[in-house]
């Protein structure tokens, strides 16, 4: 992963709008190519005439676009050194809602990567079929060039993300206003099938609703601004802020522009290509500009994906200075990153490729629970912090953030319960299981840090004698190594042989009269063939005999081959010991100290 | 699995000839259940016209079976005490020619495993069509079952194992004679299909030969006697003789009787239901003796299956003990089994359950390669036995076992090539890895042998030192333990602390000034942020400084959690210094001792 980097070189980047808008808005603007084409597959099943419902419902995710978007700036400006979810929720609303806001943004950005990379995929795949059948492959292909790309530590730099991000404006934009002007001309081609799919279902208010549910999937990542405020150039709020409503207001016009085009043309949903790659191929005739398109969606989405390896970790890491997450999650690695947590996002985002294969249209109503926990979350933190705060003009405040939530939290029930046995019902259950295993860890730290605590502690007595017991199998040299280090510590060495095959004992106790006749040997008896019970319950009486004030040392020959797997071709009786040692003998609570003498093999 | 049995309640039963059909001979009876489909699903490949050649193909591979009994007959009398492919073929080619017998047994044991439990999975499906998308669980179910079975222990006791293979008997016996009685009498019922499938190859002496390669399945298990002659009551040769050639005079009409109903009816390989099934169906018009046929099936193929369980534990614990696999196959476990080798079938069997989603015809032609290799391998041997031998009717002796192996051999070397694509490539290759990866084993327990042989040792020269050092992250009740033990163990002590995050310096020190003030604290600098690094450093250095003649000891202070996954929530910065210590430091060889003193957490 390349050489390690020194602390101090630790730094960030401070960003203009312009490169702001491409670090932030990758993930919020790229939802535009998969979130219409998940209302129109819900539509589509009340026959090719509900289609055309596509418009509405569009227009009334971007009202929702707009009242988060306003939500946000609020945020913003409150939270100038960074309002996150977790920070607003905890902050305001307490620790358990902070959790499960840090639960639902963790499940999140997981999603997040597993979407953005199998939509990237399949704007490939709808420009070139015959990958088709090899998208899961590419796809964890994808994850795992960006894991290793951010092991390596890919500085958040504005100038190079600025490629995709632009590139994926310039060419949406370009889509979506040629396709208009081509339909202002009558010269836009209408692609309705000839002979198009029966109605399934009937049109009813539930299949608008689960209609409208599916495409809020436009709305993922408005809020990574908000998290990122302290990364833009001073005044750092008015900066980010415009920056949010640029973003929306783009994503806003290409996600109702896309909606509207799609009508007209009257595009169905395809299992092979996507809708955006149908638009855009019939808008340009299938010549150079469309592969261009293609080409800028997937590197849009790569880079969405890319935007939650910044963020995942960084959330692990605060969780786990907290205490909250297992504190290899905030290690800075060789390389300065969180790379436990780089490690843990790629490898559960994986799962899900294989588990969904790599299909958008199954991972949505996972991703959709999560989005809608932390928004709500996060205004109804700020609806709180208003109240508190009852500076300026709190009224409004405190009601737009008021109304931000209820809208939130109305559309988060209800996609959770449209789609609950889709597969929302997962995320449910993994947000839950999430914030359960947070509090149960931050527990066990508190409970250790009093168990180590020194307050009240006295130092302990000192131990009056040293034992030294040395369980061997045979002689040998490796033997002949750990007598030589047991003597050098102690007066009293004791070695225990454990007899399995009747018999054996002649031949080790001649062998032992001739080499060591200095050390006594003790042969145990054992009829069920176990070596570790013996020594174990031997063990226990030659610390009863001796009394806690002697120290107990079990010295263990063993070998180091030259070859990892050569570990493989020896019994185990020195790791199962040690086990055996560790957790079976806690209950007596006696400091047996285990010490391995290493004996060096050369072949 | 059951209480632990003493070593002393280890024994043989021996078996009558009854009993013994019923143990040795379920494997190869077993296999008429599945190899006739093997030739008709080649034939069918050239039209339903060639279907009737099922006839004269049998009628080759019965002659085949005769000239491998008959062998086999002679191994026998020859190897009284039990005469496998890789005793004979060690003893008399040699080291390579044994480990290569001795290879393809495994395989073959594990593909009887896989290939039995398919076909006893068939048999079910066939007769409960609605199973049939449920096979691989099914088959994992049995394999499970049996695994469990075999590590509790199953005696193979004669009596219990009388009556699946004598309700295959009578029912198979019953679906011949019955059949062929019908036929007799013109009443057996004309199943050619109205539509048959069209020919799709020419009918070509390849296409025959292919056909002969898949129904030599049916020669599966005629060595099984010859492995088990000291399991029959004496005088054993020629009781286990007798067995062997009833056994394959059953096998054969069973076989042949098969091929005869199945051209007479006109049945083809259908996906969903056997070929048995479909003759047993038609001879009984569905009635009840048709399950009561089905059952016998099943339950003769799971005692095949069970019977590798004792065969493959038995040559992998003599392999074991020849120091040609690593040494825990040879164990006896607490139940008197070789538990790891019965644990290692049980698991390779499942993974080719799962890969060839439990259907017999793709694991064929995996199977017989490693039968034919260990037929042509224990015949050559005993032709080399009996020129050594030359007494008697050597001459006959030798002429009869060198057909048999040339025969084997040609057909080994045609099934090879045949099928080589289909799958017996991944058996040339598995026993060729399988000889690579013995002999590497054998010569790693050599060198090991002569490295810690005690010819031309000296007692190594005592150390003249003892200087311990603890490498500690903080003060607390741990590290106090720790030093506590250091203390008892020698007088030069030296504690040392990496500091990670600058500035950390100054609170430990002046914690460890109020708690240990007799113990010198060293405090090694790490940019990088490396832990391990600057300690393994630091002991070189300290090693470097005391010479040869000191022992050194790194005391790690450990806790030990209340729960398993506590482990998950620290660090592993002692596990990391052991790996480090143990591998990375094996150019310097010196005996750095690690000695763990662990805390006992409660909570």
């Amino acid at each position: 992963m390349g050489s390690p980097l020194e602390t101090q070189r630790l730094r960030h980047e401070r960003l203009t709008k312009v490169k702001g808008l491409a670090v932030f808005g990758a993930d919020a603007l790229s939802s535009s190519a998969y979130a219409t084409e998940e209302i129109l597959r819900v539509l589509v099943l009340a026959g090719v005439g509900a289609v055309a419902l596509t418009v509405p419902v569009s227009l009334a995710i971007v009202a929702l676009m707009a009242i988060v978007a306003i939500s946000y700036y609020q945020t913003i400006h409150a939270y100038p050194s960074g309002g996150g979810a977790y920070i607003v929720a905890h902050e305001n609303l307490g620790l358990l809602p902070g959790l499960v806001a840090a639960a639902a943004l963790l499940v999140d950005y997981i999603l997040t990567v597993a979407v953005s990379i199998s939509a990237g995929v399949a704007a490939i795949t709808s420009a070139l079929p015959e990958l088709y059948p090899h998208r899961v492959e590419l796809a964890l292909g994808f994850i795992a060039l960006i894991t290793v790309a951010n092991l390596r530590g890919v500085r958040e730099s504005g100038t190079i993300f600025a490629i995709p991000t632009y590139s994926f404006i310039l060419a949406f934009g370009a889509v979506i206003t040629f396709g208009v002007w081509r339909w202002l001309n009558g010269t836009l081609p209408d692609l309705t099938p000839a002979e198009p799919p029966a109605q399934v279902q009937p049109l009813t208010l539930l299949l608008l609703l689960r209609a409208f549910a599916s495409g809020t999937a436009a709305l993922t990542g408005i809020e990574a601004v908000s998290n990122g405020v302290q990364a833009f150039y001073p005044p750092e709020p008015r900066n980010a802020s415009r920056v949010l409503l640029l973003m929306v207001a783009l994503l806003g016009s290409f996600f109702f522009g896309t909606g509207v085009l799609a009508r007209e043309m009257g595009i169905l949903p395809r299992e092979e290509e996507t809708v955006v790659s149908q638009i855009a191929r019939a808008v340009f005739e299938g010549s150079w500009p469309y592969y261009a398109v293609q080409a800028a969606t997937m590197l849009i989405l790569v880079l969405a994906a890319n935007t939650a390896f910044a963020d995942f970790p960084r959330l692990a890491s605060i969780l786990a200075r907290d205490r909250y997450l297992p504190r290899q999650l905030a290690n800075l690695g060789d390389r300065l990153v969180f790379a436990n947590g780089i490690l843990l996002l790629g490898a559960t985002a994986s799962l899900l490729i294989v588990i969904f294969r790599a299909t958008v249209h199954n991972l949505i109503p996972l991703y959709m629970v999560g989005v809608f926990v932390a928004f709500t979350l996060s205004q109804a933190g700020m609806v709180r912090h208003w109240w508190t705060e009852r500076s300026g003009q709190w009224r409004l405040k405190l009601g737009i953030n008021g109304f931000g939530a209820l809208c939130t939290a109305a559309v988060g029930v209800e996609v959770a319960v449209i789609k609950f046995l889709d597969g929302a019902w997962i995320t449910v259950f993994v947000i839950g299981s999430f914030v359960v295993l947070m509090r149960a860890i931050h527990r066990h730290y508190e409970d250790l840090k009093h168990q180590l605590s020194l307050e009240r502690a006295k130092l302990p007595r000192p131990f009056r004698a040293h034992k030294v017991i040395v369980p061997v199998n045979n002689v040998h040299r490796g033997v002949l190594e750990a007598l030589r280090y047991a003597k050098a510590v102690s007066d009293d060495v004791t070695a225990v042989y454990v007899e399995i095959e009747p018999g054996a004992r002649e031949e080790i106790e001649r062998k032992w009269e001739r080499w060591v006749p200095d050390v006594p040997l003790v042969v145990l008896p054992s009829p069920y063939r176990s070596v570790v019970g013996p020594i174990l319950l031997y063990l226990d009486q030659v610390q009863r005999e001796a009394g806690p004030d002697t120290a107990l040392t079990v010295v263990l020959p063993e070998f180091v081959p030259r070859k990892w797997w050569h570990h493989l071709l020896h019994n185990q009786t020195a790791l199962m010991l040690k086990f055996a040692l560790l957790f079976r003998q806690r209950r007596l609570r006696r400091y047996k100290v285990l010490a391995d003498v290493p004996y060096y093999l050369t072949r």
